[in-house]
């Protein structure tokens, strides 16, 4: 998405080869304008699906997925993080998910209430790297029984293995921007 | 706001006489429909005001302001919480938030980037109780020197000191539903 591409060129920071930082747009100030934008984009890609509703994690997904919600006119759900593993809590659907970013790892965790057997879930988030936010999120979805239609992302790492693991297992992803790589201060889209 | 007081009434889960969940439409499932109906009666509630941008605490906040922001297209900024006290680090403005809900103390931040001089900032928040987010928010913002415009609230515990102490302190403080007391399984507004 042209629009995305040359606002990261334009905004974001590069910390490294690995990271770069666009809290000034997405996920600290977010362009409202902007994020309507992304939203329209990714409910155009996934327009032959029908979303019962869309299911992201705390807390910089929730204003991607709340547009995206929105513009469908249907309900969001948010993954909660916990400190304690709620193994043994019969109320939530749970899934552990590690950080690379912050080397630690959450127990991720949806009320049974809010993922419901066939619903068709679309999974959103701001990021993709590793996968590992994504792995959880497509568990909660699975151990509901529901369907995951596919998964929404503003930017994907293309270094990093995340995309092609879950591209291969088969599940739908679109990422508004690839990053293919970061070197000498440039970034590089696929 | 009617609907809303009706919808808690209908799902709310009483917990006990100071706490109600709200989590199936609210803050953990989101009703998208609804939140943008809030959106715009904070909207309406602040119309005399020129909003430059919205602030609020992540998470549970986010889905609400980034309503409201959208519809005013501006930016929306999202304090961050951190464990660990920000003191020393001058890239941002910090506040100590005291969570009774969680009995714990948290730091919350924003990037010094995102709240400039002399702007108008709509605070916004899914629950007023005790007030310690409310404060540490207008703390942050006045901090920056900008100007806190008034507080929009989806629910305010009256029987808590939160409200009464902001709006002595001349706080323009907006509550779409205002609970007066929580007593034998049932709710009453003010």
């Amino acid at each position: 998405m042209k629009i995305l591409k040359d606002r990261i060129i334009k905004d974001g920071i590069i910390i490294d080869n690995r990271v770069i930082k666009v809290d000034s747009f997405v996920n600290h100030q977010v362009d409202t304008a902007l994020m309507n934008k992304m939203a329209n984009e990714i409910i155009n890609r996934f327009k032959d699906n029908k979303i019962d509703k869309v299911l992201t994690i705390e807390a910089s997904g929730i204003a991607f997925a709340y547009a995206i919600a929105s513009l469908l006119n249907v309900n969001l759900v948010f993954a909660k993080k916990e400190k304690t593993s709620n193994i043994g809590n019969d109320d939530v659907y749970s899934a552990k998910v590690f950080s690379f970013t912050h080397n630690n790892e959450n127990t991720i965790v949806v009320n049974k209430k809010y993922l419901k057997n066939n619903e068709n879930i679309l999974i959103v988030d701001d990021f993709l790297a590793n996968g590992e936010a994504l792995k959880g999120l497509i568990s909660l979805v699975e151990q509901a029984n529901a369907n995951v239609i596919g998964c929404g992302i503003i930017i994907e790492k293309g270094f990093q293995d995340g995309g092609r693991f879950l591209r291969n297992k088969g599940y739908h992803i679109e990422s508004l921007a690839i990053i293919k790589n970061i070197k000498d201060n440039q970034i590089t889209f696929e």
